[in-house]
């Protein structure tokens, strides 16, 4: 949950004055997003989230974000659409905080996404590269395979602290890795969302209705995109992969856009690495995160144990892929 | 803000499956209260707010809560209604907790509210004790001035940190307090909100919308919520008395409801106890409440600041109040 700074009710109406988007008539914090400040607010003519963006958030960064969900909705992918003020900019200040006024999706994210749900998140990842494909939109991705040693180091005693042999391991992952990773070039490259969750995307009923939150959003190969998603929607507790649920997201996916032979050659490392990226930021966020914080850290440990599969896996039909000549 | 019970998406479904008020298309945790978790529940039908209650409320009590939300409803008072599930009950339970959904109110709560929602707010707990007034409803106050002293005791240190010589004066409060403390009987009584703080109070645009969070809801005297708003609504920083607000309020009340002789003669000591009770509750907070709690305590400092004005305070004119025949 996430309210790091509060608006009062007068500094809302004086924010609202430089929209034209009527009067408020509800606003409440709402437990969204943990890097940022959400406000759910209703207004007398729609409803919209109020984001204060906080100090993990590059605030040079934003235009891009703003820019990736502007062309989002042009493309009539369903996301939150930036809504500009008078002045004609998305972007604002309140509290002296960048802040944002987005649109308000109907929808509410899976806990456990079912195999349905893996398939639709698949096809819908296909369609928002799609749709992203013709921006000239970028920003480096940063937290990708050259930063992960710097991530770990000085941080093996608390990996130790998590499984015995665990510092080790995660050592030999990241030489492994280091080596395997593909050359970005010989592989599609885009705008991916980089964080697809299922808390950040919406369903209605069991129907796909939305993806939020592209705070992480960058330019990298698609591919990796994928490689986060199946980390994130495919496993059970334990670091069990669903291998169903593997196969309905890649269908999915690939029901829009076939993998180029690159990419399938790639997918393992990318998935391994995938998972290397959320057990080493988590790492950081346990080793870092004050006892005192308002959010408490997610424990990394369910990210080392993925990677305990990602390690015996070697190729793409190990996470249920069925290439189309099959 | 407060989601201390995490509720997935398969949950809910299953649990609006008891009520007649539609499918979920949205529902975000809420920070609103503290003492329960809530989410924003949208439906196919209506907007309401479903509150899980933690463990700091009594589950006997919430039948209470519950009949005075009604109560004020079918005294056409805006406050959340609670919707009956099809089993006839408005009081479920969802995780292992008793829940309750409430209809959504409109309006936003005032930060620093002025003078004339000071004056509403006075209006609208005198209308609020009347709709209140033919139920049989009842239940004790158990955070009243009886209650002080066992708060007190073992926190004087704490208080003594805080200011120098606070342990002291509390003491020396507490004995004027419990002698000068009216006989209930000797007052109007009814079924008080107990807790009508400036963010309980919603209002849209200038203008009193409804009361929310009836969880401190009891019976008692009813010139004690007056007592209690006077304490909540009408100081600046520092612990000083707003008198243009004080007498707004009090106004306010008098125009719905005249004070009786005793209840202008008690009030000066009821509004020095409410101080009181606000602080001893903060203070026992302050000292108890973890360090890696997910709320952080309120600082009892803004009530000893007002306690310091009271104890100089002799008559209820010294708040504002101007009697009818003048």
């Amino acid at each position: 949950m996430a309210v790091y700074t509060e608006v009062d009710d007068e500094a809302l109406a004086d924010f609202l004055l430089r929209y034209d988007i009527g009067e408020a008539i509800a606003f409440k914090g709402i437990a969204e997003g943990v890097e940022n400040s959400n406000y759910l607010l209703e207004t007398t003519k729609a409803r919209f989230i109020l984001t204060l963006y906080e100090k993990r958030v590059n605030a040079d960064d934003l235009p891009f974000f703003m820019g990736v969900m502007e062309a989002l909705a042009d493309a009539g992918f369903p996301a939150p659409l930036p809504v500009k003020a008078r002045d004609g900019s998305a972007l604002q200040e309140l509290n002296d905080r960048p802040a944002a006024i987005v649109t308000f999706l109907n929808g509410m994210s899976p806990r456990k996404p079912n195999a349905s749900q893996c398939q639709q998140i698949g096809t819908a990842m296909a369609r928002m590269h799609n749709a992203l494909a013709s921006t000239t939109l970028s920003r480096p991705n940063d937290l990708s395979v050259d930063a992960w040693p710097d991530l770990f180091e000085g941080r093996e005693a608390t990996a130790a602290t998590l499984a015995p042999n665990l510092a080790t391991l995660i050592a030999g992952d990241l030489d492994r890795l280091l080596d395997q990773w593909p050359d970005p070039e010989d592989l599609p490259q885009g705008i991916i969302h980089a964080d697809l969750f299922p808390d950040n995307a919406f369903f209605l009923g069991e129907n796909f209705s939305g993806v939020i939150d592209f705070y992480f959003a960058c330019t990298d190969m698609l591919a990796y995109d994928i490689a986060i998603a199946l980390n994130a929607w495919c496993f059970e507790a334990r670091g069990e992969f669903n291998m169903t649920k593997g196969r309905a997201l890649l269908a999915g996916y690939t029901s829009v856009r076939d993998f180029t032979d690159a990419e399938v050659k790639a997918l393992p490392a990318l998935i391994h690495g995938a998972a290397m990226r959320f057990f080493l930021t988590r790492l950081v966020d346990w080793t870092d995160t004050p006892a005192d914080a308002l959010v408490r850290p997610k424990d990394p440990t369910e990210y080392a144990e993925k990677l305990g599969f990602h390690r015996m896996a070697r190729k793409l039909e190990d996470y249920g892929y069925m290439p189309a000549s099959s």
